[in-house]
Parts: C-alpha cells; sequence; structure tokens
C-alpha cells in the first residue's frame, strides 16, 4: 500500500471539498495520506499569472463558484460564498500546516482552516482568525505561530513549492503517488485507487 | 425530463471521451441529447489565446496527456497519442457534424471522426479522411460537404459559437440543461442527473 500525497493551497476552492472528504476516503480504502500544504502564488506567476485565472478570465470564474456550491450540495458540505477575499493570502495557514506536521495536526487544522475561510467568511490571513482554530484543536497558538515563522519552516515551505514544481504540479489539489500525478478533486477516487494498485 | 445539450470541439480530447460514452449513458438514464458541435479557437481567442492552453502551458499539457491515457483506460477506450496535430483544426468536421443534425447522422459522425483523430491518427482536417468516414456511415461525402460548405451552414457555425459564448461556455466539452452549466467529461453524469431532476 503506497502513500498518496495530497498537495493543497488554502486559497484553492476545489481543495477544500477535498480536504473535507480525503481522511474519510483514505481510512475506507486504507491507504496512508501525506498531507503537503504549498504555494500556487509562485507557480502561477511563472505562467504569467498574478491572480488567480478564476479571476482572470470571468467565464471560467463565474462557471467555477456556481460548480463549487452544487459540488458542496452532493457533498453535504458547508460552503458561503463569496469567501472575505479570493484569491485568499493562503502563506499563514500553510505554514502553520507545515509547522505542524510534526505533532500530527495537520489534518485538523487544514480542515478548520478551509472550512472558516469557505464555509463561514472568516479571514485565514488574520492572525486571531487562526489562532481561535488552533485553540479550538487545543494547539498553543504562541508556539504554533513561533515554529510557523521560524526561519526552516519557512524555507520548508519554499521547498514544499520547489518539489511540487519539480513534480510536475500546476494546480490544486493535486495528489502524487509515486511519480504519478492525478489534478483536482475529481481525481481524488482514481489516486487512491492508485495507491492500492 | 429535460433535454442535455453537448457542447464539443473536434480538437478537444475530453471531448473524445464524451462523445463515445454519452449516447449510453444518455440512453440509460433516458435522457434526450442534443449534439452542438463548435470552435473554440474564437472563445480562446477572446481570452487572449492562439493555442491551446495544454500547449502554452507545458506542465498542464504533459499531465493532460497522461491523464487522457488513464482516463480512457479506465473507459476501455483506445488511444493512439499523439494525434496529427495537437490543436486539430476542427472546422471542417464541426460543419459536417452541424449538417448532419436534419438527417441525423451527427451523433455516429461525431463519434468516429474523434475516433479517426485520438484513436487512429489519422487528420480529420483532410477531406479524404472526413469522406471515408461519411462512407463508412452511408452518407454520400459530396451531398455531405456541399451541405457542409453552404454559406447558410456556415453561419449556422458561427451562431453556435456566438450562442456557446452567451451561455458562458469557455471549454469543451460542456453540458448544458436549460440555463446550467456543467463543464468537463468529469461533469457527464452530474449533468445528466440534472437533466432528469
Amino acid at each position: 500500500m503506497r502513500t498518496i500525497e495530497f498537495w493543497y493551497e488554502f486559497a484553492s476552492t476545489y481543495s477544500y471539498v477535498t480536504a473535507m472528504r480525503i481522511g474519510r476516503l483514505a481510512v475506507a480504502e486504507g491507504v496512508p495520506v501525506r498531507w503537503r500544504p504549498f504555494l500556487l502564488g509562485p507557480i502561477f506567476k511563472e505562467l504569467g499569472w498574478n491572480d488567480s485565472p478564476f479571476n482572470i478570465y470571468p467565464a471560467k470564474g463565474r462557471y467555477m463558484w456556481r460548480d463549487l456550491e452544487r459540488v458542496c450540495e452532493d457533498e453535504g458540505l458547508p460552503v458561503r460564498l463569496p469567501p472575505v477575499r479570493f484569491p485568499q493570502n493562503g502563506v499563514k495557514a500553510a505554514r502553520l500546516a507545515l509547522a505542524g506536521e510534526h505533532e500530527g495536526w495537520t489534518p485538523a487544522f487544514t480542515s478548520a482552516a478551509f472550512q472558516a475561510n469557505y464555509a463561514e467568511q472568516r479571514d485565514i490571513f488574520d492572525d486571531d482568525t487562526l489562532s481561535a482554530i488552533l485553540t479550538g484543536l487545543d494547539v498553543d497558538p504562541d508556539r504554533a505561530f513561533a515554529a510557523a515563522n521560524a526561519p526552516a519552516n519557512k524555507e520548508a515551505l519554499f521547498a514544499q513549492v520547489a518539489e511540487a514544481k519539480t513534480r510536475g504540479i500546476f494546480g490544486a489539489p493535486s495528489f502524487t503517488v509515486g511519480d504519478e500525478l492525478f489534478w483536482g478533486n475529481d481525481r481524488l477516487e482514481a489516486a487512491l485507487a492508485w495507491a492500492k494498485a
């Protein structure tokens, strides 16, 4: 049984959907998951985009918001749109999620932050919001922020982005199983099947 | 029971997959399908693209070809890559497909042309290839080309593109059920469910 790596960006709308369902599905399939927060901004910049493609291309954006509503309804997921801003700046949440890996609270923090952003119109670039989420998970915010903002952790997030690029990742959510890449919440089932094969 | 409109472009890789499965699925669900060939080129041009985004963004393109292979394997569909050229110029095939609507051979012609392009490395911008496909369907090529190239049919194809744009379509395959838009082969099932609801 191989591990599935779940690459996500906190600004990414469909990453929200995956974050809320990957744990349940992976347990059901018996596939271990590694949660890998990263940033799409630096990758999009290299493609010539200084904004989300959903903002750059309005027809695509309008479609995505409607599709997101439908997908969330199918999944029984709460959603409240629009989020505080889009794309959200996910760097603080990503640093925290990465810092939490050693202590094991990355999945719970990630799901809670996504829910705050997409279902509760809370601002996950705001330290108070992030602190409240951490407190809700019995994680000490001061300690978590110190770990998140340590130079080694910031560098680790850059390295995570660089690795994503090397692996051919150009969007989120993405999944890797060894060298095999899957893109999009719609490919979660296929990626899990690949990990089991 | 509402009709599902299937918007496709002959250059579009995932439109191939849909063209080969929509008939079967729609019959199983009892949903009528209207096949609506159109052209993405004029729509992409307005977005600033003079080429397929899969060529403009190499990481996305590399991923797409691999994903297409996997999807075809899952669907039991033949695929032989790369096609003669990509993106293919689908205008001749689209004009024929549109001309065939009155006589009812649009679905069969469309599936055969997609298969020639993506499973047989034949050139569907070549008149001989298109003639052979028509002959295989017991359609007289001379008559079909005359209908396809009639000014009214060329205009009808432009009108089809204009309608696609008005309906918010920005890629292919797309599906409309009334005002509801679905994008991508992955949304075929959701679009059929919407038509039945």
